[in-house]
């Protein structure tokens, strides 16, 4: 029940591009080094992003890497959901298949209640809100004695 | 970001063995039975709900599998971390080493918000409260026409 490492760079890779929006594009390498992912391992993420809308990646004089749609409509969820697909706590969850006790189980109405809220807090954030949380706590450290 | 089958299973015999709570009782064959779980899953389950201090298993007469404490007092939060570890939706809420990003990054704070509403769900669920819902449903169930 744990986020994987290659959820965490997408994020992580989501969140420097939008704290840099006023940059025209950005090159993998350029990505790799400034969010601390090893460069071939980004590789494989960037098109899982383009792939699900959230990236755009255009070649020549002003392409590069940018995000596909405006930071405050990519929310933390989108971004788990395209790199993980979607998430379901508990397999019953899937598929009313996987389990004949679904009609009258009790826990699976207890799976239902912590998937939704646990999903709500991915959905209520965005990736603009990450960004701009990240410029402001830097600089509390910078500013602090 | 799922449970195993093995915490499935261990939910499913606790619940099962407090809707069942004026049975002395349960012998491992009899549970796997009651509850479609195999004999030799469940016997690699039992011994970790017992070290965990869940359930108790006394051999002789009048021995067999009991709850080791009242169903009230038993969370499913209790029970999943019983079999998976503490729930940690992220390496970054397991140790701080894990990234040295930590003191600003914004994303960590909206993990730890996702995890205490995720974890306040299964704590908030007893075993008895689980067991009692699960006749009321089987109830409801078999009086609807």
């Amino acid at each position: 029940m744990e986020l994987t490492l290659t959820g965490e760079y997408a994020i992580r890779v989501l969140v420097f591009v939008s704290e840099n929006i006023d940059r025209i594009g950005f090159q993998i390498t350029e990505l790799a080094l400034e969010c601390g992912i090893p460069d071939q391992y980004l590789r494989k993420i960037i098109p899982q992003l383009t792939k699900a809308g959230i990236l755009v990646s255009q070649r020549g004089n002003g392409g590069g890497i940018k995000l596909a749609k405006s930071s405050d409509e990519i929310s933390l969820l989108e971004v788990i959901e395209a790199i993980e697909g979607k998430i379901f706590l508990n397999k019953c969850l899937l598929s009313p298949d996987f389990c004949n006790r679904t009609s009258w189980c009790s826990v699976h109405c207890v799976w239902i209640e912590a998937q939704d809220k646990l999903k709500e807090v991915l959905a209520n954030r965005s990736v603009k809100y990450l960004a701009e949380q990240n410029k402001l706590n830097r600089k509390k450290l910078t500013d602090s004695p």
